[in-house]
């Protein structure tokens, strides 16, 4: 397969490392796949019809931290790529714009939908803001669009959901999905501050350089809305999500919980609700109280936890525990196999 | 689809109740299953070739016990109407016989896979004592040889492991996956004694009138077998299973537990050693101490829980809450999906 990177950040680094070191994992003998383009924002693009060396490309890349004066050094756009390169597959890795409402990226799985070729999606902004016009479209061309790496990282949510609980009806999600806001309130029950454990998240590399997305309950906002999009065929968009933000959140709030063995997480939920024959998707961002027995409670820092509550099966937990640029990236191979197998 | 059903015990029924409120779960529309026969081994046989109506075969068995006297009575043992009748699908619902090695079970998925019949087994003496046999029949047949309820109920296991984590090698499998013995511990920590507790365990229902093997380690050694031996292609046995039996487990090892933070539980695992060229699976069934930080601790009664580990994505967690005997017919119903969609 020929593979359009769209995105060059920690993820897309440790996806095309995977993909150059790919005989050391026996699992991935028989991947065939040849990146013949990576474009960037900022960096710069790569480009060769041919396939490029990853190996090549990534060492370039880190020392020189763009693909300047690179031998396949491109000017192209992410725009212009996905519409005159010849690729099989576009992977949109490009970072989440939440007060753009995800359009660039919804404009890159647009385009290369349109043209006929498959797109795997780890940006989350498609499924929040414009699931059902992408997925039409994809059904309308005979392509695949895949998301697996936009919840959870890699681990397979979407995959289980879909393919692992069929004639079950999902009634119920919830989870503990946003990084920084599980990272901030773990240091904040070990006695720092709300800055100092925010401060502490950016040095590690878990918060952004603007929390305010992550604080706000927004990540998690878009997180349950692509999750209740697809899994509960809702219509939600980030904006209809009640969302509470941690910066409410008192020291003594977390102290008074912990006396009452509870811990606060950022908890998101989606349901359905009907009312005289109307129905409608509710999904909400809430600092709650979750008590110790309770595998929610569990959560330590970067980790993260959903539960699915179904019609007949029950309730099933899917916990992910220290994940790592590794753990990401499988999404995206996770993916591109199930391209393959379909091709 | 037309069904043979052998064993007609709690989860058969309840799979029979399902199957007749089939309206109610909207995922269920579509389902097309035909309940040809059932054959137990001292309750009698029904057998209607046109297919049975289960709302009154389960109204009789309910009120008499036995199929004894009902219209489509049959003196049909198993071994007959799997030689006999015309079926698509054999559902192996028989008790686990674990000091016969499964080998009444085998010998219905293997009559069956012999005559070019799908399987679905729930009994687990088939992929503990023969998986690769049976394996390769069905391949040789063309049939599906399906087993999602054998551990962990209908929690979609060999589901989630074979179709969602494509691409990685599994590398280390470790539960908890017995409920007397997790239901025991739990109420040895609440003061009782292990006899007190192994009796509050039958009253429920959770242990047999033997409970030996389950506290022995038998019932985990079984499962872990089966995990072992279809997800880590291992050619593992019960017996090669080393076993620590609870009744070995004094008030005090649980307090001293207790004091530290740490649970006992019986903990099963299995992973891959090389030496010398030569690799091979190893089976243990432990009484392990967890740290309450763990989410092996939170399992409480008879939920259980399940921790893969891989190469790529790292390690993922499955826990079941609160399992009821629906949790256990959906594993049967996703099977035969599974089986109707590949029809």
């Amino acid at each position: 397969m020929r593979v359009l990177i769209l995105g060059f950040g920690n993820v897309g680094r440790r996806l095309a490392e995977i993909l150059t070191e790919r005989t050391s994992y026996p699992g991935l003998d028989g991947l065939d796949v040849s990146v013949v383009g990576i474009t960037t924002g900022s960096r710069g693009a790569v480009v060769n019809p041919a396939g490029l060396n990853l190996g090549r490309v990534l060492a370039w890349h880190g020392s020189h931290g763009s693909f300047e004066g690179f031998s396949h050094a491109s000017a192209m756009t992410s725009a212009e790529a996905l519409k005159t390169l010849d690729y099989d597959v576009a992977v949109e890795m490009t970072p989440l714009d939440i007060p753009g409402q995800g359009a660039a990226a919804i404009g890159h799985v647009w385009s290369a939908l349109s043209r006929g070729r498959h797109v795997v999606t780890c940006n989350k902004g498609p499924l929040a803001w414009s699931w059902r016009p992408l997925r039409d479209l994809a059904l309308e061309r005979g392509v695949s669009f895949l998301y697996e790496t936009t919840v959870m990282d890699g681990v397979p949510v979407f995959n289980l959901a879909q393919s692992c609980l069929r004639g079950n009806t999902i009634l119920r999600i919830e989870g503990i999905l946003n990084s920084t806001t599980n990272f901030v309130l773990c240091e904040m029950e070990r006695g720092l501050s709300l800055g100092a454990a925010v401060a502490g998240a950016q040095r590690l590399g878990v918060a952004e350089a603007d929390p305010a997305y992550d604080l706000d309950g927004w990540d998690a906002a878009v997180k349950i809305s692509a999750l209740a999009n697809v899994l509960l065929d809702a219509e939600l968009t980030p904006e209809a999500v009640e969302r509470e933000s941690l910066s409410t959140v008192s020291a003594q709030r977390i102290e008074d919980a912990l006396t009452r063995e509870h811990r606060l997480k950022v908890v998101c939920e989606a349901f359905r609700v009907s009312s005289q024959g109307e129905s409608r998707v509710i999904g909400r961002v809430r600092v709650r109280e979750v008590p110790v027995s309770d595998p929610f409670a569990l959560v330590e820092g970067t980790g993260s936890i959903l539960r699915l509550t179904t019609d007949i099966l029950g309730s099933i937990v899917l916990t992910e525990e220290d994940p790592d640029l590794s753990t990401t990236a499988y999404g995206v191979i996770s993916d591109l196999i199930r391209l393959q197998e379909d091709l």
